[in-house]
């Protein structure tokens, strides 16, 4: 048997943001499973099966590449950005707990540009200084959890990206989120709304806190608040490195 | 004049991880600026004019990109890993904010896999859950405002994830981190020390905050601090999707 995983960052749409590492793992791989628009950007070819499944159902897709894996597939989990944040990587090792039996399986994640930071390079370098990086979905923890990290991210000074900031099935949160982020930083703070960054349907628009609103972000967009000495130069949004003593 | 200038992320180290954007800038350069060691990973060629430079002079780095660049010249500003977190690109747009008749140059910020991303990988998953990333370094801000931070980050239950986390010329203040961790954090709290990922040098050791010393770190390490629900699956580091209610 010599199957193995690898877990692999797509990034967040172009080809030419796909590491050569994630191209060599999918030349060599027997098997593609992942969520259905993912495994669409993989072309299909001769001996390489695909395997789409919905969302939610992470559990289960990694659950079915350990077995395959196990028979001695080459399988290739794709996700959409980095597979470590927000996506598949942590869900193939919860599902690795569960089978003790597996622990000594052939995986490896392979990096690939996360969605906050192709969209920071598109607006500028809004990133630049520290940072935190939130998911905004109630599938997986208590709202109350994503309140008591906007506070302290606020409090602390980062600038923010949040992923998944809005869904069909969870229109409202996202205007809960902008009220409390304007309970705690000053209605002239930047916010970026970058949608599909890299693919045909990108969009940017930058606006102050005190003019975002709801309808700006859509599940296909990442949101990025800029901390307190973030500014527009010509076009471009950005963060100094320094902090003043 | 159509000269341009592309700040770009050549990953931790392996040539396998920079992308295929960075790869296409790099060959239409005429020049490349950077700090030494990152212009080191540039293949020379003719018609490539190779200008390194010392750590500390990014503001004097980025005038000379933009000098270049206005007489025509196809600049690449390379840094390790992703530009936009703690590297060149807010340097860059610091030096433009300085230079109003260069607010329409032609710029382009690359990604690149940031070094945090690339030791979480290799190690699992350690930030599949809500992060932070903090530069320990006070060259550009108080140590005061790290200590805010860090104690934000852990009250707000963040993993974190540390750029220079100690160098040569600051010696002392990872300790004084690993102090204000232990107040805030509990003794068993897992510590991944990765350094130079994906490179010879590679070497990776996780232990708990009660066991982490200081020269575990030094320049070339990224060290990421789980957060409480933070676990070990056979040999990987992995941080859950989900909290419970």
């Amino acid at each position: 048997m010599t199957g193995w995983i690898a877990v692999v960052g797509l990034g967040p749409g172009a080809a030419a943001l796909v590491t050569p590492e994630v191209t060599a793992a999918l030349a060599e791989a027997t098997d593609v499973v992942g969520y259905i628009p993912y495994v669409a950007r993989v072309a299909p070819r001769r001996g390489l099966t695909l395997h789409p499944s919905d969302n939610r159902v992470e559990l289960d897709r990694a659950a079915l590449a350990l077995d395959m894996a196990a028979t001695g597939r080459r399988v290739v989990i794709v996700s959409s950005g980095d597979p470590g944040v927000f996506a598949m990587a942590s869900a193939l090792f919860e599902a690795l707990e569960a089978r003790p039996a597996d622990h000594g399986a052939n995986i490896r994640i392979l990096p690939g540009i996360t969605a906050m930071l192709a969209a920071a390079a598109r607006a500028g370098a809004p990133l630049g200084h520290d940072f935190c990086a939130i998911n905004l979905s109630d599938n997986l923890k208590p709202f109350a959890e994503v309140e008591r990290r906007l506070r302290h991210a606020a409090r602390g000074g980062f600038a923010m990206a949040f992923y998944n900031p809005r869904s069909k099935l969870r229109p409202h949160q996202f205007a809960r989120v902008l009220e409390i982020l304007r309970e705690e930083c000053e209605p002239a703070r930047l916010v970026l709304f970058a949608r599909a960054v890299s693919t045909p349907e990108e969009r940017l628009c930058t606006v102050s806190l005190s003019d975002a609103t709801p309808d700006m972000a859509d599940m296909r967009t990442v949101v990025i608040v800029g901390n307190e000495a973030t500014r527009q130069v010509g076009p471009w949004l950005y963060t100094p490195r320094s902090v003043p003593a």
